[in-house]
């Protein structure tokens, strides 16, 4: 095992639990999108009124006149008018640009004005991540921002990013990104200090496409990136580094197979365990642990993923969030707002810093 | 559920005894490279001389003093000399040009020659296929071979190309992979109509890179494609479709995430089950289930992956493969000779057909 594999067991609990305790007293204002996801509005606000608390006030921001009778009175929560929603077959760019009146649009300005700290939404991905670019900006350096997900590995999470914000991506991107990742898995995820691969075809330099071949050289020329080099497919759930840095279009990719494998085997296992356990003790026992072994592997036990490189948090979330989902992707909010994530992304990126 | 999803079970042992029956008293000569993989030769020519029989002549491509002791007298085996080995650290276009008394160069060059039909290796992959490219040549009209997968999916498996033969592909070479791989289903798998899925990062005809995006018009406009248009990484394991279309770059990521997610959550349930289950029957009897979900999960079962648009089927066997996978891959050379893939492929690029 490497290193980084022989981390103690780290649940998705103990994650969400420091974030939601992170900053201590410090109040923090985390908007969240009352009209985004499937399930909205209603776990989306019992998600809210779940992490909603005297340090984390949640601003619902959706049509007043149906959240309003979903909060009860005393909740750290406050409602913002938003009477338009994007839907998920918006357009992402016009949608962005010219639905004003929309949940999405009306919750980044007050990002943007500085009345909120941090943005949650389960709604149209690309419409989040274009009007994140509109509103609350990329910080000063940045050429892109990455979506980062928090992949539910054993026996502690990883990173992997982009896994959908650019399906195109030059060299200089995926270095940023490694840059961006490094910073994310030590502020948000607190690891102390996480090692980044760049996902390749063998772990050979000269291994991959044009774009990752490059991408290697800038990373590994890059001093202040623990870069482990390329790492595999396989090495992801064998959790080879910390932080595996990809193009969107792979990352995207890769996300969806490892969420469908593991649905797949888990199913066609319980069917297995249902047929041959006879007896009852044993077949509960096992039902209670694979439920468990199930929930370490779903991604809403972290919320969301993160838009890093913006000025300010944006979470994105599951379009199926329930609650759950929805109330620990405000706890990661914010954690991103009290860690010096931003910051430490302007220090490394930044052009003062030196960067391209 | 989908048509396709709605499949019967179709165990790998089920496809397997096809391949091995394929072509009735047909004699088919199949070269295996007795110096390729992990294992070899011992288990390489364990496996050659399971799967030889009267209608299989197997010639074995090695070192003939290391070959013949561990072949017994009247098997149906054959040996010719090759004293060099292509090793998994040389560079593969200059090792297949200039190592030519290597076994996968003397093994592909006899099936140039016609001393043989089919050939099988577990070496070096970027070798194989560049000495391919040189000996037995692509099918006139193909532009790029690809590596097609067979992937132990449930209820039945599904084919996965490019693996890796092509980091970056253009939309006409996506196009040929639909193509191709849609005959390899009819043609090896024995699917009747199987349906073509281009992954992608959303089903919109317009999500994607750009070159993605201009394969799915392709494709869309390719009346002899069953196409079912986008599918994103979790279709693949639910099995949406019967043949998945991907460059060689997100392929290789893919295949190897899914193998690497498989063999994680099955190890963690393992310790799961040994550690829950008390009563000795209901923990043989979940060991026993256990074991066959693992063996249908495992890229063994179908001995290796297929070089599809050259000449003479090229079967690439994983670099760990024992007997049981050697074999498997003849019977699968066994089955690419006797079917009509070659001349469907031959047919559906050539120049005649008026491709490009």
């Amino acid at each position: 095992m490497t290193a980084s594999g022989a981390r103690p067991y780290v649940s998705p609990h103990d994650v969400t639990a420091a974030w939601s305790g992170a900053g201590g007293d410090r109040v923090v204002r985390v908007v969240v999108d009352a009209a985004g996801g499937d399930n909205a509005p209603a776990e989306v606000v019992r998600g809210a009124l779940a992490a909603a608390g005297p340090q984390t006030h949640v601003v619902l921001v959706g049509d007043e006149a149906v959240v309003r009778p979903l909060v009860p009175v005393g909740a750290h929560v406050s409602i913002v008018h938003a009477p338009d929603v994007i839907g998920s077959h918006d357009a992402p760019a016009s949608a962005a640009r010219n639905k004003t009146e929309s949940s999405i649009v009306v919750g980044l300005k007050l990002v943007h004005r500085g009345e909120a700290d941090a943005f949650v939404s389960a709604g149209n991905t690309g419409a989040v991540v274009a009007a994140s670019l509109l509103y609350v900006r990329r910080i000063p350096g940045v050429q892109r921002p990455a979506i980062c997900s928090i992949m539910p590995c054993m026996p502690a999470p990883i990173a992997l990013l982009d896994i959908g914000a650019n399906a195109e991506c030059r060299p200089e991107h995926l270095r940023q990104f490694a840059v961006m990742g490094q910073a994310f898995a030590i502020e948000v995820m607190g690891i102390p200090a996480p090692t980044v691969g760049l996902l390749s075809i063998g772990e050979e330099p000269e291994k991959g496409t044009p774009a990752v071949i490059e991408a290697h050289q800038l990373i590994a020329a890059d001093e202040r990136v623990r870069f482990y080099g390329n790492v595999e497919g396989r090495d992801i759930m064998n959790r080879l580094v910390d932080v595996v840095v990809t193009d969107g279009f792979t990352g995207n990719v890769t996300l969806k197979t490892i969420e469908g494998a593991a649905r797949g085997i888990l199913t066609a296992l319980r069917s297995t365990i249902d047929l041959s356990v006879k007896t009852k003790v044993g077949g509960l026992l096992l039902r209670r642990d694979l439920l468990r072994l199930r929930g370490a592997l779903d991604p809403e036990e972290y919320g969301g993923a993160f838009l890093v490189g913006m000025n300010a948090p944006v979470i994105i979330a599951h379009g199926s969030s329930k609650a759950r989902g929805i109330a620990n992707a405000v706890h990661q909010g914010r954690r991103g707002v009290v860690s010096g994530l931003q910051g430490t992304i302007a220090r490394e990126l930044g052009t003062r810093a030196g960067a391209v």
